[in-house]
């Protein structure tokens, strides 16, 4: 009876190991992945910083809580601009940010977020997701250990302040306006001289002067910067017609997940990038309600001999990149290609509806 | 020894059954939901098929396949309007749709979808995320027991082909034209007949001079149809700006899922949303471009008397249904306050960007 007593002591000590173990065994399968994203953007920035605490909880909500997501702001990783390599390098597993800050790491990714005269923001969807921008992107960015998603469409960028109406190409021969980028190339090309200034100096510079006109986003972001006390004709705009932001991840550690966790983060940028476009057109039109009514702002397009000065510049700047670099002509080709298709389509719908609503 | 050996064979035998007991327990924690949904549409029908088909395989890939959805068309369930019935009563826990098919079971559901010389897409998804939209479509349908997201934006359509031009609203008394629910009821005060007439016997009406016109959807779906061979006048659109699609979910089932779940099937929908608007646009898009290389179309836009008169008659029926029902005057109030906000952000942006270009 003692052996028996004994062989009971031992199956129940066998099986309190097993359970526990299993239990290890079923816990593990579930792993926790505590992953860090790095924003281009400043805490609080409009649109932009909700933009990635959603796509971070949304991931957190969808996964059980399976992946957690800190997102760290520029005053945490010290550089905004930085985000592709820190992606790619891994110190950071993901980023939220706009391809196009990185020309300099590769041309070819300019044109993901957008082009000057380019796409709206349905077309630029429409290529991405059936006219093969997607694979475009993918096929670009794992070349540097990235897999990029599209995540946040800023919608139609106004084309700036100006202290006086440009009425002629002659108009603007001179002027100093703070634009950057390639759209800074593009008027340095007809006669203007895009200048550099920190934004916390733009306002004073625009006052006393120093410069012309300046080019910033939209009315959400625009109205806090106080341009329109001082320079009362703002432009449409012509350079940013549905700036693409993006998602990063490092592409070793995306390969690695499970195939659910890989769908979640592929959705939720895609939400994302829904979202945001919903988010800045609302915010940009309320804010522009309100402005509107407290100020008498002067609503002005270019002239057509500026907009044509501008168009052709852009094109042959877009020739130039394209000779350089044979995935940015590839990327370049295909965008002006699906827009030749579809540009009808959105002038015999969306602008033709606008008009006679 | 004989004792021993027993004992060890008992402790297999126990620790057998505890393994496969505690294998069920790891399962089961991760029940496993296989839920239909019945569509309104046509097995194979463009765009609308593929949106619940890629809808349910989203689901199930983020859920690692502890949901599946059935997707089944009209040929099985019959009732392709009794949708918003099944998804109520719980025979199907879900449904994809479109809320405006069920204006006889409550008024205030028809304008979910869209409304004549109401939203774009642009706007009216901001009014669902930001405007208030989708705590009204919640409030709405809780009602009737189902949760309902948006499913799906159809981008703007065309206003229908027609044997003559139309150059004053003259030339529209007495035409008899195929063009349903609201927008049927429009043109009837204007003078027109609006006629139901079978999908299948559309073609020949028209050829025969049956009818005069024919109110479809966009390229994609009339192609098919071959309207273009017989009425060479296509008209641009004023009475389906943007129409957003729907899925249903039945509130008991959906209110007793896991959080992650419902958090999953809330962004698939909203990933279809997004989606089927890229897809409309590509699609009506490309075939537009085809169709016009190979035939002789007008694009015709409505004269403004015209337009005034529809203008009116839409006004004034909108007033009868506010009327008649609280809540539906509710979401007419909501959206009209909505668009007055932001319709002239979307004329200085959107419109005057496609001018430009």
């Amino acid at each position: 009876m003692a052996i028996l007593k004994m062989a009971h002591l031992v199956v129940h000590a066998i099986v309190a190991i097993l359970i526990s173990s299993l239990a290890v065994t079923a816990v593990s399968a579930q792993a926790v992945y505590k992953w860090r994203l790095a924003m281009s953007w400043p805490e609080g920035t409009p649109m932009l910083h909700n933009a990635a605490a959603r796509f971070a909880s949304n991931v957190e909500k969808m996964t059980g809580g399976r992946m957690r997501i800190i997102v760290d702001a520029p005053g945490r990783h010290k550089a905004p601009l930085g985000v592709f390599d820190m992606v790619r390098s891994g110190a950071y597993e993901m980023g939220h940010t706009a391809s196009y800050y990185y020309k300099g790491k590769d041309p070819a990714t300019t044109f993901f977020t957008t082009t000057p005269f380019g796409m709206t923001p349905t077309e630029m969807n429409a290529w991405y997701y059936y006219g093969g921008g997607l694979a475009l992107l993918h096929k670009v960015y794992s070349r540097h250990n990235i897999v990029a998603f599209p995540a946040g469409n800023t919608h139609i960028q106004m084309g700036g302040w100006f202290r006086k109406e440009i009425n002629s190409l002659n108009d603007l021969k001179g002027l100093k306006m703070r634009i950057p980028g390639h759209a800074g190339e593009v008027v340095e090309k007809v006669g203007m001289k895009p200048v550099s200034i920190p934004p916390g100096e733009l306002y004073t510079a625009l006052e006393r002067g120093t410069i012309d006109a300046v080019e910033w986003a939209g009315p959400a972001n625009d109205e806090k910067m106080g341009f329109q006390k001082i320079a009362p004709y703002y432009y449409t705009g012509w350079h940013e017609p549905g700036a693409e932001l993006h998602v990063f991840v490092n592409k070793d550690k995306f390969d690695s997940l499970p195939e659910d966790l890989q769908a979640i983060i592929a959705t939720s940028a895609k939400e994302v990038s829904f979202d945001i476009l919903s988010e800045s057109f609302f915010r940009n039109a309320t804010v522009w309600a309100e402005m509107k009514y407290q100020r008498n702002i002067n609503i002005r397009t270019f002239p057509p001999d500026v907009l044509n000065a501008f168009k052709k510049a852009n094109s042959e700047l877009l020739d130039q990149v394209a000779a350089k670099s044979p995935f940015a002509k590839k990327v370049i080709g295909s965008q002006q290609k699906f827009l030749g298709l579809v540009k009808e389509w959105s002038a015999i719908t969306d602008q033709e509806y606008l008009q006679l609503r």
